[in-house]
C-alpha cells in the first residue's frame, strides 16, 4: 500500500506536469520535486506498520548496514530488514508500484486520451535521461541513491522527531539537486513497476516503453543504496 | 469557523491567481497547492476544539472507519464522529464554507469588479474539470479523496507529532499530483458552499454557477472518503 | 532585534524580486510569500526572550484577548502583553522595522543605484494597492490581519509543538491567499517603519513615499487584530 | 562528510538550474534557495556526531560567542567549538566542500560536456556578484552571514525541537532575501572549496575561476559570523 501511494502521487504529479490540458501543465521542476517528496511522505505513513519500506534500494541498503530505518527514532514500528523479510518487502514494493501507476492512468484517463508524443506519456510512468549515456546515467543514479540511503540511516541514528517529514524533505532536495540528468529514479520499484504498467495498459498512442534504458534505474539505485549502507557502517 | 477559514484562504488563493490585477496573478499551480494546504492548516487550528473537522468526506470516512482523526495523536481534543455529532459537523461545514467565500468576495471586491470571463470568476468559488467527462471526473475525485482520508486515518494511528502540519502537506501533495484533471475539490462543503455563495452574491458579470457539474465534487469525495474509511479498517 | 530581522529579510526578498539585476529578479509571488514567512520565523527567534512580538497588530490583539502568544505552548518565555509592556513593544517594533529596512538598503546598495521607477524602489519598503480604493484596501488589510491574529491565538491554545514554524506557515498562506489586492502589510510597524526609512534614506531616484496611502496599512491591521482578539475570547 | 553533502546537493541544484539540457534548467530562484536549504539539512545530519559543523563562519561565530550550535536543544551530540577543535573543523569543512563539488562534476558530467559560457560553468561551483563592487559585495556577505549565525545561536538558546529543519528554513530565507546581489556564499568553505575544484577539474571550456573575487565570500562571512557571535553574547 505504501509503494502504491508513492507511485500514485509521484507518477500523478508528472502526469499533471506533462500531459495536455491539466491544471498544472508545464508548472516546472519545483512542482515535480515537491510532488514526489510528499508522495514519499504519504507512502511512509500508508506503510507505517512495517517500517515504511517503499524502496528496494533503501531496503537493501538497510540490510547491508544491518540497521533499520526508523528503529532509532521510535517514530514507527518496524519489522527489521533481514534476509527473510527483504524478499517480502521487494515483492510488495514491486506490486504496489505497478498498482499505483494503474490508478494514475484512471485518474488522468481523459488526459492520456489527448494527442501527445509517446515519450511524454512514458514520462508519467518511468524516468529517462536528458543526455543518453548509460555509463554516466548510471553514475548519477548511484550518487542520488547514495545520498538518500546514507542520510536516511543518519536520521535513524538521530533523535530528530521529524521521521517521515525529514525523509520527504530529503527526497525533495535530491530531486532538486541531483535529478537534472536522469529524473532521479533512486528507487528500482518506482521505475520498473510503472514501466510494466505502461507496457500493459491500453494507453492511446503510447509508443515504446524504452526497455533499453530500464536497467539503469534498477541497477544504479541498488548499487548506490548498498554502498551507502556499507559506508554508513564505517561511521 | 474552521471551514470558513478553509474557504477564506483557499478560495482566496485562487482569487489571487486568476482575478485581474492582483499581485499574484498567474503565478501557477505551486501557489494554488500551497495556498490550499495552508488553508487546511489554519482551518484545523481554528476548529481545534472539536477535532478539526472541515470536510464532510473526512467526517463520513471517519464515521465509516469508526475512528477519529486526531484521536491517536493527542494533538487535538476531539469530539468523536458518531451518528449524532456528524449531522452537526456537516451543517457547520456547509455554513462555514459559504461564509468564508463571502469574505473572499469582500477582500477581493475591486478585482471582482474588473472585466473577466464568467468562468474565471466562478473558478474562485468552485472547481471545474479541464476535460468535461462526468464519469472520469467522478473517478478523479474519488481517487483524490481516498488518498486524503486513508492517509489522515494513518496519521491518527501513528505517533507523528506533526498533526495539522501533516494534513496540510498531504493536501498540498494531493493538489500537485491528483488536482490536474478537476481542480481537486476532495471536499463537498468546499465546493458546494462557495458555489451557493457564487449564486447569491452580486458579482459583476458572474455568468453561470455550473450546477450541471456540481454533483461530481459532492458525490465523488463522499464515495472516496467512505471507501478509504472502510479499507483502512481492514488494515 | 526581532522586528529588525523581520524587515531585513522581508523587505530584502522584495528587493530581490523587484530591483534590477538581482539573482532573483521577477521570480514571482511564491518567492515573496516564502521570504516573508521565513522573515517572521527568524524574527520570532531573534525576539524570543520577550515572547516574539514583531507586530503591533498582534500585540494589541493579544492585549484585547487577554492572552499571550506562546504562553500556552511553552515554546518561548513570554512577557505578557499588558498596558505597560505594550508601549515598550510598540516602540521597539517601530524602531526595529526602521533599522531593518536601512540594512536592506545597504545590502542592495548597488541595485538601488540602478535606474528603475520610483514606485519599484518604494515597493521594497512599503506596501501599496494594485487597485487604489482606500475603503476596500482597508477591508482587505482588516481581513488578512484578522486571520493572522485569530489563528495565532488558536496556536497559543493548542499543544502544537511547532511554535514559530506554525506562525511562519500561516504568514506564507495569508500572503498567498489575501495578499493579492494590497500586498498584505498585516503589520503597522512593517509598513510604517520602512516607509520612514524610505523618506529619510538618500535612495537614488526614489520618488514619492506615498503618504496618502500610509494610514491604510496602519489602521487596517490594528482594527483586524483587535477584532480577532475580541472574537477569539468568545470561543 | 557533512560539508561534502552540503556542496554535493548545493552545487548540484545550481548545476540543475544553469547547465544545458537538465530537467530543471532555468527553473528559477525558488529552486536554488530550497535546494541549498535542504543541502544544509542533509549536511547537518551527515555530520551529526560532531555537532553539525558545515561552515567556518558558523564555527568561528560560535567560538566568538562561546556557545555551541545545538548544545541548548539536545538535538545533536556536539563537540564544543574551542581553539583546538576549530582547526580540525575548518580543515574538514574545506576538504569536504572540495570533494562534494567533485561528485557534482561526475553526476552532471554529460551536461558539463555541453557548450556553455565559462561563467555558467563556474557558477555551479562558486558565487559571483551580479553588480561587481567588492566593497558593497563584501557588505552583502557580512549581512547575510550575520543573520545566519545570529539566528542559529538563538535557535541554540530556544527549546524549538526543530533543530536541523530550522537551520534549513533559515538558509532558504537568507537566500531568498539577501542572496540577490552576490548569490549568498555565507560560508567560506562552500565557496573556496568548490572554486579549487573548478580550478583543478578537467571541465570542458571552463574559463576563469575568478580568483579576483574569491576573497569576498571568504572574508565577508567570517566577519559577519564573528560579529554575530559577539553581538549575540550581549543579548
Amino acid at each position: 500500500m505504501g509503494t502504491a501511494m508513492l507511485t500514485l502521487l509521484g507518477c500523478g504529479v508528472v502526469a499533471n506536469q506533462v500531459l495536455p490540458k491539466t491544471k498544472g501543465n508545464d508548472t516546472g521542476w519545483v512542482l515535480i520535486t515537491f510532488g514526489w517528496g510528499i508522495a514519499v511522505f504519504a507512502g511512509v505513513y500508508a506503510a507505517y506498520r512495517t517500517g515504511g519500506h517503499l524502496n528496494p534500494a533503501v531496503t537493501l541498503g538497510l540490510l547491508a548496514n544491518g540497521s533499520d530505518m526508523f528503529a532509532g527514532t521510535d517514530q514507527l514500528p518496524a519489522i527489521p530488514a533481514t534476509g527473510g523479510t527483504v524478499v517480502t518487502y521487494l515483492a510488495g514494493e514491486m506490486v504496489g508500484a505497478f498498482l499505483g501507476a494503474v490508478v494514475v492512468y484512471l485518474a488522468y484517463k481523459r488526459h492520456f486520451d489527448q494527442d501527445a508524443p509517446g515519450g511524454i506519456k512514458l514520462a508519467v510512468f518511468s524516468t529517462g535521461p536528458e543526455v543518453r549515456s548509460y555509463g554516466w546515467n548510471f553514475v548519477t543514479e548511484v550518487v542520488g541513491t547514495f545520498v538518500l540511503v546514507f542520510v536516511v540511516i543518519m536520521f535513524g541514528n538521530t533523535p530528530s522527531g521529524l521521521g517521515p517529514l525529514a525523509v520527504a524533505f530529503l527526497v525533495v532536495g535530491i530531486g532538486m539537486s541531483l535529478g537534472g540528468p536522469t529524473g532521479y529514479a533512486i528507487n528500482p520499484a518506482r521505475d520498473l513497476g510503472p514501466r510494466i504498467a505502461h507496457a500493459v495498459l491500453p494507453i492511446k498512442g503510447k509508443g515504446s516503453s524504452d526497455w533499453g534504458y530500464s536497467w539503469v534505474p534498477v541497477a544504479g539505485p541498488i548499487v548506490g543504496g548498498v554502498l551507502a549502507g556499507l559506508l554508513a557502517m564505517a561511521f
